[in-house]
């Protein structure tokens, strides 16, 4: 098969929004009047960002995930995408299962496939993603002020708990680990909560590279610091009863490097003034998406943690870092 | 040197035209009034699109300029790009080179970089760019009429001239091959003269693949077929000194090959009335790019090659296929 006949068979469909898909040298887009487009593009490789035997369409799903999260943490409405596809080989099974999981995220978030590029090498996704958000309304890292509460959505570090268990590095109960790796493979962009907390949240960023590390770009950006209540952050690991088991695999350590530098959650952190709790508890109900309230944003520069009675916590929680070799921890 | 640094010191810079850059979750574009955002995404694969000592200020430039072609193929004007980057190792050097390349070209069309990701993984470049054109001006593919003539930019043939050189299948002069690889290592984007021809051209699109190939893909959108004289098109090789010396090497066949199938040519083909060629020339002189008339739009399917009388060359020229392990020829 061919590179113009794989296009045709598993990307091309007919363009709903967009005013030119697949099959010209450009694709067109045109936002509406009024309307920004957001803009974001991540790179996926095998080995560094999945395992070489990952399900295709849990694939397909992610590879769109990661980017819909990035227009979630700008509060941006998903519009279409680019796909630029490197493979070793033509696999037929394996297109089709990527395609389906691909596709299938981009269809219930009404996001098209508008054009993209096929080639021949190492396994390699490349996806560009576009949104529209109104002009001026986008959430940006920039906003926190001292005095903001600081949020995250849903549950954090559950990526990171099945990664460990499938480097071979703890043993959980099989229950616990395939819904782990629900996370790590099928992450759930938080689209509907970005959309919500426009005009709400100061700040907002999606954690792709582990809480404590992507809270320092929204500190750097803003010019402020942070406590964080890492009690708080403990709690939020969904798989936590496996933690107040008896098993001694997942120690205290252990959960803490999870919840607080897991990375792959793709949630959503994000500040808003303590005036505006109601608002941010009515974002969450609206978008049905749980979020937790785990520090204060402060004027001194700096990332404290404090444990339940307030007393000062160690930092030792490096965030990912895609050319560091190892992980601190 | 980490992910963060790495961004911060080669690709960050303060964005101009773009409303957000490079920092945050998303960059943000707010295309003018009136305006389209045309769209195109291309990677680049090491031992696929180039060999793995290329220069790599050369191969900043070439990741770039394959995609401002495509939107100079489509009549838009160049606004701002993305680049993912999967890198082996971080090497300062070569990356102070890449991105010299790179933001030169950048800086010559006036088209920022506003974010991206990188990573570790087997060399990888995938570029997205984005121009604008005003509402339903693009140059399209579907749009070659029966009568039509069609034209190609510039020269062809040069770029896979070289490639032949560097492969060891031929042994051109020193001073040839140095021309050549020129061509192949540095193209030249038309974006000047795909936005002169809005308004003029029926159908555009840009050699990348080959000559015949990429046509067919204008008459497979137009429904109709062309019929192209081969003594214009074999006289559009720059290099064609060489073809008329007294070297075997450079045979008819290969001259052939390179001209109507050679690849990376990075040329405009397009379509226009014949009663527009005053207009059409008038477009090659303010844009400083030579063009040639090379055959005729039909209005049955089909690719048929002539020579200087009129008779039928045989067509046994493959476009460059992503997928396919050998080319015809």
């Amino acid at each position: 098969m061919g590179e113009f006949d794989l296009i045709a068979r598993y990307f091309t469909r007919p363009v709903r929004h967009a005013a030119l898909g697949v099959g010209d040298d450009c694709a067109l887009l045109a936002p509406a009047p009024g309307m920004q487009l957001a803009v974001s593009s991540d790179m996926l490789v095998e080995g560094r960002h999945f395992f070489a035997d990952v399900d295709p369409e849990a694939l397909g799903h992610k590879a769109l995930a990661v980017n819909l999260s990035d227009l979630a943490a700008c509060g941006a409405k998903p519009l279409a995408f680019t796909l630029a596809l490197s493979l070793p080989r033509v696999d037929e099974a394996w297109l089709a299962g990527f395609s389906r999981g691909l596709l299938a995220l981009a269809d219930a978030h009404g996001c098209e496939l508008v054009g993209g590029d096929t080639t021949q090498g190492p396994l390699n996704i490349c996806i560009t993603v576009f949104g529209e958000v109104p002009t001026g309304q986008a959430l940006l890292r920039s906003g926190a002020r001292p005095g903001d509460d600081i949020y995250v959505s849903g549950t954090l570090g559950d990526a990171r708990l099945a990664l460990e268990a499938l480097l071979g590095h703890i043993a959980p109960p099989a229950e616990v680990l395939a819904r782990a790796r629900q996370r790590l493979e099928r992450p759930t962009p938080r689209v509907a909560l970005g959309l919500a907390l426009r005009g709400v949240a100061s700040s907002a960023m999606d954690v792709s590279d582990g809480l404590l590390g992507d809270l320092s770009h929204i500190l750097k950006a803003s010019r402020v610091g942070a406590r964080i209540d890492t009690s708080e952050t403990t709690n939020l690991i969904a798989e936590k009863a496996y933690s107040t088991g008896a098993s001694d695999v997942f120690d205290s350590k252990l959960l803490h490097q999870c919840t607080l530098a897991g990375g792959d959650d793709y949630e959503l952190a994000f500040t808003a003034p303590p005036a505006l709790r109601a608002a941010v508890a009515a974002a969450s109900q609206a978008s049905g998406t749980p979020v937790t309230r785990i520090g204060t944003v402060l004027a001194e520069p700096g990332l404290q943690l404090v444990d339940a009675q307030g007393q000062a916590a160690e930092n030792r929680y490096a965030s990912f870092d895609h050319f560091s070799p190892t992980q601190s921890g």
